[in-house]
């Protein structure tokens, strides 16, 4: 089309959708976030009616007050923020969690949908590996595969590298999210292909092929891609009974992708990785096939054996199962053991009894420990850090 | 892991998310939207310091008032709704656009966010075929390929067919989106990959794989998928002056795709298609390229040689370059030319105009007219009703 098309076209445009005409014509142009150049934040809201309006985020403790401005709109400025990517929503008059109108970027997190924004530096921070850079691109497929195990169809996310299509063969990073999520976690809320992009273009990280499936086993999909149609999500998946567990069906997905892409073969080649749930599935399916991983990855991991408190160290040196299966895992020499937690982590007792036993039988691993929690601030961190460490 | 241990997991996330912990517990159970037995529609929303809530919708004229109940959680009842794919959000106290906590389903238009639900009425209505259905189910990936033309990475979605890793080879649609969309547009709010599905499944589509470029030549990907960062949305895309046009450019996707996928050639396996802007878009570039697209479809076009009101046929009539340009692709004999348009659509007179000229000159041309405007329900039909006329 021409420029005068295209603009005949947008003024009709206007006069056709009625959204459209609201937002250009019947509010206030405001821009919400705004990154001021010192790394601060200004959130803008217009909303002439509202009494209280507050944001709450990951970039403060309490909710902030915003302050009424002319034409009503409503704002508040952070202080400085370090790169990073963030999450708000506000609350308006007792109404929590809604969306800035002004910012099309959210995330879902379970049932939570909440704003996004990213603070970079250009210096290469956290912030500036979870943007998208003038960077070659690698692809993320959502790719329906056959389970023989659960005898259904299930869905998988699956990143190919850039330059895929002229490469041979590629090392392969099975990474599995926790509790509540799906196929679609790690490329969501994890920046998984951000993160690989920005770490192969800057020769940090090897070409590979990042494999997240569902680790819910009753499950085909994410919610509403599937039969299941739109329900609610849960912590639980479906909540049926699945046919197998995530270790006991994981070779179905590893026999896919092995037949479907172009993969470098061996143990030297396969990760495994998760956070939480999906860290317990990674130390569940890496000993229950010992000589198949030679990456093995624990972000904040739910381990199977887990206990309450400090117990759980008590628990590994009961258990005959587990100690013979890591004994198997460890005679086949993984090349790297990892164990990451933050220092406030709910299940950081749990990680401290596995690697209490791991000393005790001097089986060898890395371990990262950070500040913080249960988070994906840090699933993103402990992600960039093994992406790094794998296939070398 | 054992049921055991998900349980405890639950547990613990459950204290460790606080966003999960106040859906958990800190409000009552709210479900919305309830699709009734008798076809009608509930809406709930828990708002206990609201004094007004309203729900607009494409299901109702004017905005329909919810009424306070027990606990703070309101609710409105619709009519009958016919099978369809609804979208819907909340006016609380003069705040419009508020999104339903209750339901993760959205979809966005330009700007706009709104939540959606499906009816379905498993008599193979639309809703039945914009639902996801026990079916073989295509992938769908988000491929970067190089624009010569362009001088840059650029971003499509690709549909691949349930069976494509075992078939020979496959006819291709192009399936262009209009104004203000991106490659994400047909895929997301025009249910693309759900439609195919199951009119394969169903017998009465082929096998094709459909192929959804960006639209906007002055842009790499959607918004928020490329180096600009997550800009606010428009219609004319970054804003930026572009090196070429779509139909200039075109041929650089038509070559990628050809040599990455398993494709049938030749016209007789191309189709070209598009909404608005998109429906321009396949205008302007079939008759460019007159011998290689078999299948053209025109929905709701914004045809180049557009005028104001009834004087587009005179238009027409004038313009030397597209009618040798429409003489040469009709002297090609394309297997279908397909015009599609809504009664009430603002560019009803230009589309008239369009098919007086092409009966002037005897060019054949299918021709379907619905009710209503320039809306997405109307696309969906379209893509439907030509998906199954295209590679017979």
């Amino acid at each position: 089309m021409t420029k005068k098309a295209i603009i005949a076209a947008i003024l009709a445009l206007g006069c056709a959708t009625t959204n459209a005409q609201e937002k250009l014509f019947n509010r206030p142009n405001v821009e919400s976030p705004v990154i001021n150049n010192d790394g601060t934040v200004t959130f803008n809201l217009y909303a002439p009616k509202a009494v209280k309006v507050e944001v709450s985020g990951d970039f403060t403790n309490a909710p902030a007050p915003l302050t009424e401005g002319e034409n009503g709109v409503w704002s508040f400025t952070t202080g400085k923020l370090e790169p990073e990517l963030y999450r708000y929503t506000f609350n308006i008059d007792g109404l929590s969690d809604v969306k800035d109108p002004a910012n099309i970027y959210v995330n879902r997190d379970i049932t939570s949908y909440t704003n996004i924004f990213i603070i970079s530096s250009a210096k290469g921070d956290k912030g500036d590996l979870y943007r998208v850079n003038e960077v070659p691109h690698g692809n993320l497929a959502k790719v329906w595969y056959d389970s023989p195990t659960l005898k259904m169809q299930r869905r998988m996310t699956v990143y190919t590298p850039a330059g895929y299509d002229k490469g041979k063969s590629y090392p392969v990073m099975y990474l599995l999210h926790g509790a509540g999520g799906d196929e679609n976690a790690w490329s969501e809320l994890g920046r998984a292909a951000q993160i690989l992009d920005n770490l192969i273009a800057q020769g940090k990280a090897k070409p590979m092929i990042v494999v997240m499936p569902n680790g819910n086993t009753n499950c085909q999909a994410a919610p509403g891609e599937w039969s299941k149609g739109m329900y609610q999500p849960s912590f639980r998946g479906s909540g049926d009974k699945p046919l197998a567990s995530m270790e006991e069906s994981f070779m179905d997905i590893v026999n896919y992708i092995e037949s479907h892409y172009k993969v470098a073969k061996g143990k030297q080649n396969r990760a495994i990785c998760g956070l939480s749930m999906g860290g317990g599935h990674s130390f569940m399916t890496s000993k229950l096939y010992p000589s198949t991983f030679g990456y093995i990855g624990l972000f904040s991991a739910a381990i199977h054996v887990n206990g309450e408190g400090n117990d759980t160290y008590a628990k590994f040196q009961k258990d005959t199962k587990t100690q013979n299966q890591l004994a198997n895992l460890f005679a086949a020499k993984p090349n790297l053991y990892y164990i990451a937690i933050g220092k406030t982590d709910f299940l950081y007792e749990q990680n401290a009894g596995l690697r209490h036993f791991l000393d005790d039988k001097g089986y060898k691993y890395e371990y990262i420990e950070t500040e913080g929690g249960h988070i994906w601030r840090n699933w993103r961190i402990y992600l960039t850090d093994f992406a790094q460490r794998v296939f070398k």
